[in-house]
């Protein structure tokens, strides 16, 4: 194809026409790009900022690597919205985090060009080391690349990742893309570090680095002198600092300017052609090409959607569980000198702000790094404070070890906050948090509240301060309480509410709202239900496996795995319960819509109670 | 008290006296710790050589430092015998790791000087943060310690910890003991990197440390210089590398001789003096004071017990599942170019040793670094490698959500090798094997295969690599096989012995041996019962839930925790299950004494069987 005519990014066939672009054509489909990255992401919400940052980086990329051949691990995937649209899905891309539409992380059952599934955080370069690992006992030469922002070199993976590859003998590359501004503002030793080397321009592009690209490869010699340009001479380099990336095997260049594709591929040729770990050092701008994002990037992070005009998310996040959280913590903070608050890289999505701000001295963002936070939490009870993790229910999966070794064998007193329990919606089965019933059930003196609504959750939040001496979970969904039915005896232990029915539905949390509903739709139908609304959800109590022995038959809803659910473990001493758990990983969606599918919409549950009710021979 | 007579370890007033002592006692008594550690690990076990390495270290620390005031953080304790020995423990020493007596791991619990718990590796950085920012809270301006081996420097975890300590405004001290032989030969760049720090003597010594000690402090500043004599002068010092810590965020010390007490006091000093993030690096060596252990360290890392004259550990590593394991993966991997081993530091306890000097290419020893070696089998994987990482149950822990993530979600072929698990007897609690059952069944696409003895785990292995497509997890015990009657039916499914009973007995891996024996003890009694032993014990089975049902009443023994548990999820379906399984945190002792304790053994299990059926009325 000719691109003598205007471009147009539906029609090229992509990524392998990118390489025959013009710098101006390179700009001009930047600009294209970043237009449907703003109107989609305006629309179905998503990852705004850190895919604008990335506009240029995925450009150079594309054009100096041949994927699928070269291998493209991109980190979280936030960023790698323009790689999507790069690699053959830009008429899909309105369908992003739609049901059905494309997901908003990088999965290899969606495209070729996504090497590995992206998600959680840290993970890119350990996969990308398998990928180049397996690509070396294949004789294959090319190459692996891990795209990692800087919010994700906090976490331990990264480090572990990191320490292993720089001593293979692969050809991988991990290019570090500092944007200043990842997830919350960063924190940490590292993210210091990384700041300092962005600043000194210049200083550490290349060192030995410079050295053997020279004396290798004569040929592209030329350009490769562009990228050290700042490198003032060979003694005043060999008296340089290494760099830590040096220090743990890796060659590496930069800082390279993010937002210029010509000096990005010098850089990632000099890369390639060095077929050894190599450590490329990115600098871009955070929301870069639209004005809201990039003043103002920490808003832009993940927004459900936004006003395109204004740039306003339309979240108001004082109506949801996370601020309402976060706010009573406060009130008992003030009052209780022993409550500290934590958070890994999460603070305005916990609802920690409001604590952040009252009481800096005893809040604690550790950064992207779950671990450290629960055996830091460890740390603090053993001195007899009380620390508060409010963590994300999917990402608290990294702390499993943690949680056992460090806060439960010795009966410390913590509290977990598990915010985003149950489906999460548009984030997919990366994000879903419906594991950590089953992994928080498994650990010794742990309790696992599930309020219902607000009053409940600041009731749990009291007991769990004031009362529990173990590790107490409080598990609450994403967003804001939507219950259409008044709880009328908000409390943290349980309500059995008797209508006269022989038959009982069991819930906890917010499909026990829908499970009220339920009632009154087979009520309609003349079928009378009990319910039994839960609230502390573990551990299992006798009390209530009398209540549900004492029913012919007690239909158990949880937003949780099928194994090791809490309706597992009542199956396991009641002989009438029929549980609906979840058992599959459940892909992105409207989360109303995910529950309806899953049979957890008032509607779908007295349906298939109604069906169980026919089908059972009574 | 006055020492002009003979040091005597027993009747001193402990840690206080050492702080006493002139440099030569320092010396006696150290003689007398390694006569001490020497006697009692050739009778108990446990881990010499690292012990033998931390004498003078420990010492050092104590003179300087005032515990309990001062916190003391050991990194998973097989360094922490002398501080045992020095913080009053003395004469309890001899029942170290025995059943009632001392705990091989620091435990506070145990005394008030053990600052916090060790056992899994890399937690105490994060700990001991933890307590730091609680004394900072508190208006106490002592000093925190924490010690850690090089060997727990590639876990994430601690780098975590490093990455947050280093921008605290905490008494944090972090001493690095480098002993250049972590568990299995260290592997990654920081063991790279910490071994040219090793040898660059002096020239790393206290570089901004220096300036700040000598500013703040002169009045010691007459030691302090002699900490840092090895600086020639200040230019050269300007102009050296600063340490990967610094870049951390620490001020940095090091390496100084870890058996020289007079050098490391005046180090500790420097840094007590700094009241700010410190590293120290220490260089010991690792079985200091016995030849056979100096010279052969990695044999005497953890020992079942050895022969004090030649050194011999008298555990016969062949006759193992671990290397019935290790040797029939090669066999496999002979004629299967597919299947990669992957270790995490325990090439040797995993039995991998074998494939390793086999298979070198498609070996992988990734160091303590379990979160990276389950993403690095997902890369591998994605390739269509077949990845076996061998693993011990509770090391496995670490990485729950990388096995979901990066393992599940796509599901990918792997398999996991799952050693160590159920009860491990003498490392105690933080080491039993007891939460995989749980934590690996709560994951979509798992299997898990428990055989019974060598002839079934090989089985296993067979068909994990070459029928399974998901992740497939064989769990066996520490040990060899120990089977008393002969399994007729090696399989990898189950098997059903009917001998005309309404009686079952269900259980799987070693216990099953113990049910066999128990159906003999009963049948003496006239108690006759048929007995259904697993090997795929996972997913469940409609099959298996048949036969239960089929009873009056099923005996379920399982050596794992009760929430979670294979019997628990049988008991959801059947309504005739008795559940025996673990309910506690295991504490160390002997294995078989700590079976027959939670009624697992032959005897016991019998007469828990008769005890039922005797109180049930029938």
């Amino acid at each position: 194809m000719s691109y003598n005519n205007k471009l147009d990014l539906y029609k090229m066939n992509l990524p392998a026409d990118l390489k025959k672009l013009s710098y101006p054509q390179c700009d001009e489909l930047c600009k294209q790009i970043r237009r449907l990255l703003i109107t989609t992401v305006s629309k179905n919400g998503g990852h705004l900022a850190s895919s604008l940052g990335t506009v240029e980086l995925t450009m150079a990329v594309h054009r100096v690597f041949e994927s699928p051949k070269d291998k493209i691990v991109w980190d979280v995937g936030h960023q790698a919205y323009s790689h999507k649209i790069l690699t053959g899905r830009a008429k899909k891309f309105c369908t992003l985090r739609q049901e059905d539409g494309l997901s908003g992380f990088c999965r290899p059952d969606e495209s070729i060009h996504d090497a590995f599934i992206s998600g959680h955080s840290s993970n890119s370069i350990s996969a990308a080391l398998g990928i180049a690992t397996a690509m070396k006992l294949n004789g294959d030469d090319h190459h692996t690349i891990a795209i990692v922002g800087d919010g994700a070199s906090s976490g331990g993976l990264f480090y572990e990742g990191l320490n292993n590859a720089g001593k293979s003998n692969t050809n991988i590359i991990v290019i570090l893309n500092y944007n200043e501004m990842s997830i919350s503002k960063n924190v940490g030793g590292m993210a210091k570090y990384l700041s300092t080397l962005r600043t000194k321009d210049g200083y550490h592009k290349t060192k030995s680095a410079v050295k053997k690209v020279l004396d290798k490869t004569p040929v592209i010699g030329s350009p490769v002198k562009k990228v050290i340009k700042g490198s003032k001479d060979a003694v005043k380099n060999s008296l340089l600092h290494s760099t830590l990336f040096e220090d743990l095997g890796f060659e590496y260049i930069g800082p390279l300017d993010g937002h210029n594709i010509a000096e990005m591929e010098r850089g990632l040729q000099a890369a390639k052609s060095m077929n050894c770990p190599v450590l490329v050092h990115v600098n871009t701008v955070k929301g870069k090409g639209y004005a809201p994002a990039e003043q103002n990037p920490g808003e832009y992070h993940g927004v459900g959607s936004f006003e395109l005009s204004t740039g306003n998310p339309d979240v108001v996040a004082s109506d949801s569980y996370s601020s309402v959280m976060g706010k009573e913590l406060c009130d008992i903070a003030r009052t209780n000198k022993r409550v500290c608050a934590i958070t890994a890289a999460m603070k305005y999505g916990t609802g920690l702000q409001y604590f952040a701000k009252q009481f800096p001295e005893r809040f604690f963002d550790v950064g992207i790094a779950e671990e450290h936070a629960v055996t830091f939490c460890g740390g603090l009870a053993q001195m007899n404070y009380i620390p508060v993790f409010a963590v994300y229910s999917t990402f608290l999966q990294r702390a499993y070890d943690e949680l056992i070794h460090d806060l439960a064998i010795c009966r410390y007193h913590a509290v977990i906050c598990v915010d985003r329990a149950g489906v999460v919606g548009n984030d997919g089965e990366t994000h879903q948090g419906i594991f950590d019933v089953p992994f928080l059930s498994s650990i010794p003196n742990t309790k696992i509240y599930s309020p219902s609504d607000y009053s409940e959750l600041k009731l749990c939040l009291h007991q769990a301060i004031y009362d529990d001496d173990c590790i107490s979970a409080i598990r609450y969904p994403r967003g804001n309480e939507k219950n259409i039915i008044k709880n009328e005896n908000p409390n943290t232990s349980f309500t059995h509410l008797k209508k006269g029915g022989n038959i009982l539905i069991v819930s906890y949390g917010r499909l026990s709202n829908n499970a009220a509903s339920a009632v009154e739709i087979l009520k309609s139908k003349d079928i009378i239900c009990d319910v039994l609304r839960l609230v502390e959800i573990f551990p299992i109590s006798e009390k209530i496996a009398d209540i549900i022995s004492g029913y012919d038959v007690a239909f158990f809803f949880e937003e949780c795995y099928d194994y090791g659910s809490i309706s597992e473990k009542y199956a396991a001493v009641c002989d009438n319960v029929a549980p609906f758990t979840i058992d599959y990983f459940v892909k992105h969606g409207d989360c109303s819509v995910l529950l309806d599918e899953l049979g957890f919409s008032a509607e779908k549950m007295a349906e298939q109670i109604e069906g169980f009710l026919n089908d059972e021979p009574t």
